[in-house]
């Protein structure tokens, strides 16, 4: 069955969709760039989302919902933002279809329910929320505001993949407004550590963390704060931003306080996101030819006991006693009484579903009282004492999270490079793309020229860098920094 | 503070939208008829929606999701659907802003970039889900599929009010595919079953079970069940609807499998869902005059505790430690800690969010080792030993969420009429809404009469009532049962 998926030495970007698809995380849909998101991938979805949004609350954050759509005028008001998602909206003009008066059966627009103003569908929602916070604050009293909401935008995407890069997606965006500039900043920050927190403690995906240039800044802000994963192909994947917005928004939809010095001043904002890009993160660090790899904290499904060769009343006392034992560490467990299928089948199919642990339970193994226990991460097997098998199990996942961290992070250790010659960075870039740190003589000029002759965009400044001079790859001029350059997704 | 409610009697419409807003539930926003979620009130929904959740995964469901978007020509494919929800639909023509060419930093839907085929924002996702249920259908081993989805909504109404009626709303939607017409209607009936659950054992609000007449039934249903509330005005609110689809969306969207006999057949369809009007629909069965009045199983905080006049130490420890009790039986507990307000302003602002219970600790009555404990349903306070109080809270909220269910029984139980007489119909429509069994002839002319002249409708056809001979209410003509009839929000 998983030989259905085009093997990754092949062709890495249709291994990507072959397995998305066979995985059952996404399909395809009738609406042009936009997916149907599965079970198997909504259940992924629901954990990484409970995960996220505890961290969210345990932050001092609560939740809310904003109106889908922004009426036009609103949506201009900060001209940063609306250039840079003007190309991309999705634009409602009429509010009624009617029938076609020419072929029954068909509906039209109705011309006579043309809106006065158009509205955007939210391609994201500083401005329907910064044009409602003004009448929430007043006084300093009233701040700081730390929301977030759960939803879904729309960003009409011209080359679209499933969860990379499609018209609608799910995210989380936050929202806070503050009264210094200092605290602004500070929330910025804080929620750039808790996605760097999630990417790499749950999703077992090592980040560097770093400010964007300003050429690929958020449209809006003064400062956008990234995480940059490597995928296994050696591009790199920006899986979440946290946006210093200044007081754009503020300005742009006149959100004044008063001070408790009673005077009046614009207030501070940050907004923060992730989406249901992130499964196409995780798809992409840890899976194989065979199908996925998931780190067990985000498994939907962590551990699966198949009885071999099928079910009997034996096996099923001994698994149900081994679930109780699991189920009590929290640990999420099924018994597969199919009776249908072979246990090779099985052991395909739950490999390509990515669950992590696998324990066959057979009449003999039963007799020596042991169970044969695979990890679907490393494909190791071995022949464990039923006695003591939850504790060994709980151990097991404890290990395949951290081994999936290491082995990301050794893949990129390894496709990492310090470059300072142009001709390095060029072959680097097109035989063995990976991560490069680079010096940059800070212009756009240069930072566009890069792109066009190689692909390779500035994923970040590092917030880790040191200060050391050097010469720019590109221009030869000084800098005094490396930057953190890569083709990416 | 909460002076500024209207009360009841003065008008019950303007109290329900003052104590909206008031209580921070929701505000309004600038997008005609859509509301934005407040924190409290998105609060109240997560608790209903993880509490919903779980009855759906308990019962055999799994979550996944759909796009947005249904492009008109699958829109139209189901005729009585299409034609049921067309009037209200939003429509994307285009999906790209430009600068318009005549007024600097405006912006104009892009000609250039009218799509091909117009886009309706989901109203419901019947046909989305079934032109995509045709590719995952192929044999009855795919049968049956148990599918729900959390999303946003829009059915562009002329009158809305906050979550009663709005453009855009929060819901949840089943969908599910069946072999066979008695599995599919086995299934309807058990959601129609979880929704009555969950309205009177969380929501501690008793309903009336029953099917929807067919002039009422959903777009495109075979038979729509419903649950239906009384609100204290004594008008019905439609809570949740669970439909038998029939092989309707079957036949539209060519969804057919093979039997285990090798016979083709069109699948067997439900749907179902309920929304954000619940919020609605609890503020107007339990709040009074000065504020929300939450059921303890749905409030986002369940107890408060407030330091009289303010904090101390020697308070805070005793509350420190309540907190502990509290807390380890589930119970979700503040301290307020705010130095600025005096208890009467915090009194009265608890009141307005509808905390259940509220206890207050001043330093006489520390000596005494006891606590003022009030309770928000019927403002009564009792003088309670601080020993032994985490076991008194946890009794009373158990107390007060029977009671508020009891009291709405109760009032439903007044204001509820067996009628078999024209004018003392009118009178009660007229003059003291409620509840009206009485017989009605079956048509839908005589429906439509009754609507015109009362305003009254068909609510449902309640799933216990008897045989029971007697003459239509309005046309005298022979009818079998008794029907609910009530104004409805």
């Amino acid at each position: 069955m998983a030989k259905l998926i085009t093997p990754r030495s092949e062709d890495y970007s249709q291994w990507y969709n072959d397995l998305v698809y066979r995985a059952g995380l996404a399909d395809q849909s009738a609406v042009r760039g936009c997916m149907v998101i599965k079970p198997h991938g909504f259940a992924l979805w629901e954990n990484m989302r409970d995960i996220l949004d505890k961290m969210f609350k345990d932050t001092g954050h609560v939740n809310a919902y904003f109106p889908l759509f922004v009426p036009k005028s609103l949506f201009e008001a900060e001209e940063k933002n609306a250039e840079g998602f003007a190309k991309e909206c999705a634009v409602v003009t009429h509010y009624r279809l009617k029938t076609d008066p020419t072929r029954p059966g068909k509906l039209i627009a109705d011309p006579e329910a043309k809106l006065e103003e158009e509205l955007v569908v939210r391609p994201t929602s500083e401005a329907i929320i910064w044009n409602t916070y003004r009448d929430w604050i007043h006084s300093y009293r009233d701040l700081p505001i730390l929301i977030n909401q759960w939803a879904n935008v729309v960003r009409w995407e011209m080359r679209t993949r499933p969860f990379l890069r499609t018209a609608e997606f799910l995210w989380q965006e936050g929202h806070t407004a503050h009264a210094t500039k200092a605290e602004a900043m500070e929330e910025a920050l804080k929620m750039h550590e808790v996605y760097t927190r999630f990417a790499e403690d749950y999703m077992a995906m090592p980040v560097i963390k770093g400010a964007k240039s300003e050429n690929e800044r958020f449209a809006g802000a003064d400062d956008t704060f990234t995480i940059e994963a490597m995928m296994q192909d050696g591009k790199a994947l920006q899986a979440g931003t946290s946006h210093y917005l200044g007081q754009n928004f503020a300005i742009a939809f006149g959100v004044k306080y008063l001070t408790d010095q009673n005077k009046e001043e614009y207030v501070y904002a940050t907004s923060w996101g992730v989406s249901t890009r992130l499964i196409g993160a995780l798809v992409m660090t840890h899976s194989d030819d065979d199908g996925l790899v998931l780190p067990p904290k985000l498994a939907p499904l962590q551990v699966i006991i198949v009885p071999i060769p099928k079910p009997t009343p034996e096996i099923k006392a001994v698994a149900d006693k081994l679930i109780i034992e699991l189920k009590s560490k929290g640990i999420r467990v099924q018994y597969d009484q199919d009776e249908k299928n072979r246990p090779g089948f099985k052991f395909a199919e739950y490999e390509l579903k990515g669950v992590p642990v696998r324990i066959g339970i057979g009449a003999r193994d039963l007799e020596q009282r042991v169970a044969e226990v695979a990890r679907r991460d490393t494909k190791e097997k071995q022949s464990l004492p039923i006695e003591g098998l939850a504790d060994a199990v709980e151990q097991l996942l404890q290990d395949i999270q951290s081994n999936l961290f290491n082995r990301a992070l050794q893949l990129r250790s390894q496709n990492t490079h310090s470059v300072d010659n142009w001709e390095e960075f060029v072959d680097i870039m097109e035989n063995r793309p990976g991560f490069v740190y680079a010096h940059w003589d800070g212009s756009i000029e240069t930072e566009l020229a890069i792109k066009e002759r190689t692909k390779a965009t500035i994923r970040c400044i590092p917030l880790d860098s040191k200060e050391e001079p050097g010469l720019c790859i590109f221009s030869g001029k000084p800098s005094n920094k490396r930057v953190l350059f890569a083709k990416a997704y």
